[in-house]
């Protein structure tokens, strides 16, 4: 427990939410209220890239205007990076570099903002940091649309995420029934190894118009189960709404849909599992079918943030900084839930190391027992974290975003 | 021109808009000023097709709270059907029914809210009843996300997607430059003769953030072309973000990639556009490509309506019902805009005949000379009908739709 005074470094990475810079918001405001002990506030250009690189944003007053926007704003505003730091054993060139830049520009604080493997980047930092006994407070602060982060209740990002997809999946229901006889229409949703977007597809349903089936990759996938459930839906109502997660896997734990290329992490590329399981439905019961992937809007609708959601991810980027003054480091800010109805939290932190690359999944009491649809239990956990509604800034018509650098 | 005294039926068909409730609000209010001359006001389920079997709902007082959420409801509240009556000379077995329905409820107004389909489906009812001397009024309603009407300087239904479309793309765009290195983004978006849908991708230029390449069905298509252009993009901004019609042709008029199926007016289904042109880049170039279609959220993201839009769609269901009061028959409404800057419109009407079966394309003059971006003629046209935001109904954090029957 250090109180340092120096120079704050910020950064996003991995796959952008529509409010992770909303946390960047909070990280600001935050820090510029702590002046006696953080001087100056970078941001890294492309997160752990930008520090090596030595290609940082000194956050001076004219960005004022551009950082109010940043609540509203999606994507990454400072730029993201999928980049993994070699263990410090086998080649620890990125950690001295880091080191030397840290010095250089005198970082003391470093906050960094991601998933599961962003934890793992800062923990790693960390350690090496702390041999060099480099005094810096490191903290992690919690971001995925995917909420697989473990310990903390969710993670920022996932409820707005989740109110896009309801309210999109709501759309599309409803619009589904125009005509007389229907289609099957298969929505593919993202989630790799965690459900929690997928399931969020049933909020849909609180008024009337929500999937009637939904398969998560928390319970393996039967293509013929899934025929025979489309079937009979569409023999009932001559119409069927499936949510099916992009992460479905068989019964030997494989992608039921997997591309043979893999990204920098060695994760398997997914996609086109609605495309396929509507070819097959169109085939095998000679049915009409659309499929739909909700893509990249569900990390990006930034228009459909949730309020809870915003709010939250500004106090997470706050919390963070005021851990590092307290003089905490090798930790993630966590959203602890008090209570469900009404609904509120506090915040709290946990050992990066344990964070780091751990999946949470949806607990079996979530799940219902045929596998394709979920309980009252996720519908409790889930649905506060879609209330309130956001006014997105626009102008002529167009949401306006912040344009820094 | 006959004043008449008797029931109203008012019926939804082709594809749904965001806003084609908006005008069935509109027909709904107007029509209950006018208690002198309108009795009753039925709706048929499933357009003509309600009408046929006597499906219709009659609209007394219990539907009041429902109708007011109309206006903010996607899809078709009431049904929508797609259904090709026979030319009366062949088989005027429909025609004779209609007229059994129309005599046994006494319908004197006749208002039929659609596209070109709908148009000729209108005119071919008008035609017949004419003969048969039956007194009715018939009105045609505008509707189509596609704008392809001709006469009315534009259709309800097209504002809104042409905000739905820009703002998605804004988003698109900016999340696609998170990473250092990015991807050719290539977004499908619907239109099937007419490009004003992919056209309108370019609004999202407005504030920063939009299509870098913009490929519409009113110029041909080459391959060879699009490749050079997405090298030369992608060469100097690492990204580049393509808009494509579904509809693209080569040189012989030919879709480029269409299945061989049909819809019941022979239309050739069309889909899958961008995930073919990104598996050609992907393979040939050898750069990441994603690529996205935004689907049916097009015509159905109410969320997302435009003011304008919503104004105009309630707007010409009352004309509808004025001009038939006065005593207009074989009409369809139309918006006249008497100026751009500030934008103002008058309401008009057409010869139902003259309006069935054309398709309005782009200007030359909105099209840019290479072919793959629009000029600001086509800015000026379309900018004003996405102004101003609306606030959707929630509860629960979700959007509630009407519920009717």
């Amino acid at each position: 427990m250090k109180k340092l005074v120096g120079n704050l470094m910020y950064g996003q990475s991995g796959g952008p939410t529509s409010v992770i810079n909303a946390s960047a918001y909070g990280v600001i405001k935050k820090a510029k209220e702590y002046s006696k002990n953080i001087k100056d506030i970078y941001m890294m250009k492309h997160g752990i890239q930008g520090a090596l690189n030595e290609e940082l944003i000194l956050l001076d007053e004219k960005y004022n205007d551009e950082i109010d926007l940043l609540k509203h704003t999606p994507g990454s505003a400072f730029g993201s990076v999928r980049y993994k730091l070699n263990s410090e054993d086998k080649d620890d060139t990125d950690y001295k570099k880091l080191l030397e830049v840290f010095k250089k520009y005198n970082i003391r604080y470093f906050l960094y903002n991601g998933g599961n493997d962003s934890m793992d980047t800062c923990s790693k930092i960390a350690a090496f940091m702390r041999k060099q006994s480099y005094d810096i407070n490191i903290i992690g602060v919690p971001k995925t649309i995917d909420n697989d982060l473990p310990f903390t209740d969710h993670t920022p990002g996932f409820g707005s995420a989740a109110k896009y997809i309801a309210n999109t999946m709501a759309e599309i229901c409803y619009d589904m029934y125009a005509y007389p006889v229907g289609k099957v229409t298969i929505v593919e949703i993202m989630g790799r190894h965690a459900g929690w977007l997928t399931a969020s597809s049933a909020l849909a349903s609180i008024n009337g118009f929500g999937p009637d089936l939904i398969y998560l990759p928390e319970r393996s996938f039967s293509i013929d189960k899934f025929k025979e459930d489309v079937k009979r839906v569409y023999q009932e109502k001559k119409n069927c709404l499936v949510a099916v997660s992009e992460g479905i896997v068989n019964e030997l734990g494989e992608f039921v849909f997997a591309s043979k290329k893999k990204d920098h992490f060695g994760h398997s590329q997914l996609g086109g599992v609605a495309a396929k399981l509507s070819q097959l439905i169109a085939q095998d019961l000679k049915i009409p079918t659309r499929s739909v992937e909700l893509s990249s809007s569900q990390r990006a609708a930034s228009h459909y943030q949730s309020l809870v959601d915003v709010t939250e991810a500004i106090a997470v980027g706050e919390k963070a900084v005021e851990y590092a003054i307290q003089g905490m480091s090798d930790v993630m800010v966590g959203i602890k839930r008090v209570s469900s109805d009404p609904y509120s939290v506090e915040y709290n932190h946990f050992n990066l190391e344990k964070c780091a690359n751990e999946e949470k999944k949806l607990t079996d009491a979530m799940i219902n027992e045929e596998g394709n649809g979920i309980t009252d239990v996720f519908i409790k956990y889930a649905l506060p974290l879609i209330q309130g509604e956001i006014e997105p800034k626009y102008h002529l018509g167009i949401q306006k975003f912040a344009k820094i650098d």
